[in-house]
């Protein structure tokens, strides 16, 4: 394992190593089968158990009631972008969208593709997207209001929920999905790519809550209505079997190992804030998003001599540091630090920084 | 290795064991970058290797010319079903659909549910599509043809390409794609999900010939847009990067291991003629598919005693043949003998039907 590197990735990102190490070890033959997860039948017995055990281990880490389905769809958040819309956007009616960045305008320019109604309810891009907008003044016949918990490129999160006045929120949780614990009444739907905290990439989760079933048009494509998730339990059609796999093992992890989401939150503060600590010594380096909405899970910033920025990542990753360079958007550095990434990578960071600012400073 | 069991499952399915095997040996630290291609950005060099090669590979293992374009899609063969009808059939036109069994049903069923233009051109419903039905009087006015090259439910196989008078095909080709040489001029667009002859599940391939995307409105959701995958090189998101990895090492074991695609239709032919000259020795087994028309990807057969059939499947898998079970729509025996099964392993199923029959016959 010494040469597994500090990874900092954006997503897809790092897994954790032990969770790794069990699916190397049962690549060629998974619990003495003779055959890979890769290589099974996903309705055959072995399979069901293990779609079964991230769909149960979800349900717990979150304390879900049988009012939600947890489901495995096909292609990421961005397919959600455009599903939304088709299954929750009825005639006539105008959806509530927040603004908080990159994807929060994909999935509105998505829905707007469809000619749905739409309104921007808040938006932060008066500063490019630095901060999290107050919002008021929901419309009460909304069908919903979709919102992005957190922004992987600008770096910021909610860390209070808006008040919708009992319109149900739908939220893409791609890059902080399962890294703290929720109030998942005020969720209509939850929804996030593996690629980021969960598993590697092929799949989204997304967790529906029933009332939000009945919504659905009975005419929608097959694979393009949730109902069809929830009716089948995730297999119309094949699945991604190898990514569930990984989610049933990371999400065993987060439970056995770290101790469940609470447990979660409290490491990811203290990752965030070493480095938030780091940062704000003095103006050698700067952070990029407004304090209050700073994210715990991706941390950009600028050196205040950005013609430094490029010699930073180039010397980060010679002492194994990856993945440091900021979104190409925006430039900069970004640390994403998922559940996944230790203590010990952020700490490797920390003292990373601390060099670098003393020889530059 | 000696663990591995012999593999008949009709997909998810087996894997060339030195593929997962390099697999296994990389899953933690990929060419020693420290991570698994699982936790790498898809933006990255090593990643945009990976799925180049892949790419490639499809090329030069079909022969393609620049006319082609290789995609990966989100969503396996299903959510191309309903993506083709929105992106090919125009206001007032009408494609025409060839019905061999459960697939291509399902591929008419969703160009309904748009209620766009469809017409059944053939089928063999009347027979329970135990035979490739002849196609004649193709419109010429027609958006395209689609049709399923194999048949995994009920064990057939087009061994000749219909005659559409120049109106392009659209080919389902989940099940026998790259498992032997073909003339791509016909094909406007061939697709499969990768979990039979290609990799793990969680994406689709998608060859579309350059004329095609021309024809593709510019208002769909861009997810559902084949154009988007032509212009961001299937990058607009995340694609599945693990099951796009193991495509890239198939397909190379393909062409370094087995030779190319010739060398391959011969074991396959190899294969399957074993199996069919064992079923054809005398009436104990019986195959369910029209001789002519038989699959050299999907063998399908009942026992004449078929109350025998469940000690069969029960004994098979108590001497390490696994997935010998028919489909549950249509019951008795399949052995699925993709790319990856080996000679070897239809060696040993020969032997244990051989056995099987001396005791009850």
């Amino acid at each position: 394992m010494n040469d597994r590197i500090h990874n900092f990735s954006a997503g897809p990102s790092a897994l954790p190593t032990a969770v790794m190490q069990e699916m190397q070890e049962g690549l060629l033959s998974y619990r003495g089968s003779g055959m890979s997860v890769m290589e099974m039948s996903h309705r055959g017995d072995l399979f069901m158990g293990i779609i079964e055990e991230a769909r149960t281990r979800i349900k717990r880490l979150y304390g879900l009631s049988d009012d939600y389905e947890v489901l495995f769809v096909h292609g990421g958040a961005s397919l959600q972008f455009a599903m939304i819309p088709m299954n929750f956007i009825g005639e006539g009616q105008i959806a509530e969208y927040i603004e908080t960045g990159t994807w929060s305008t994909k999935a509105i320019a998505e829905a707007r593709i469809q000619n749905k109604g739409v309104r921007v309810a808040a938006s932060s891009g008066d500063r490019e997207f630095c901060y999290i907008p107050k919002v008021s003044d929901i419309s009460a016949d909304a069908p919903f209001v979709h919102m992005t918990t957190n922004n992987t490129v600008r770096g910021t999160q909610w860390h209070d929920l808006p008040d919708t006045g009992g319109v149900p929120l739908i939220a893409d949780m791609s890059s902080d999905i399962l890294s703290r614990p929720l109030d998942v009444s005020p969720f209509g739907m939850i929804y996030g790519g593996a690629q980021k905290n969960m598993g590697p990439s092929g799949t989204a989760v997304v967790i529906l809550r029933r009332d939000m079933v009945e919504k659905i048009p009975q005419t929608l494509p097959t694979m393009l209505s949730y109902r069809t998730y929830v009716d089948k339990e995730s297999m119309f059609n094949t699945p991604a079997t190898f990514p569930i796999y990984a989610i049933s093992l990371v999400t065993k992890w987060l439970e056995e190992t770290m101790g469940g989401l609470a447990a979660v939150e409290a490491v990811n503060k203290r990752k965030a804030g070493a480095l938030y600590t780091l940062i704000d010594e003095d103006d050698f380096y700067c952070g990029t998003a407004d304090k209050a909405s700073r994210s715990l899970m991706n941390v950009t910033f600028r050196l205040k001599d950005r013609e430094l920025e490029p010699l930073f990542v180039e010397q980060s990753l010679a002492s194994g540091l990856a993945g440091l360079k900021g979104h190409k958007s925006v430039g900069g550095i970004r640390a994403s630090i998922y559940n996944a990434v230790s203590e010990a990578s952020v700490a490797a960071l920390c003292e990373f920084m601390n060099d670098f600012r003393r020889k530059h400073r």
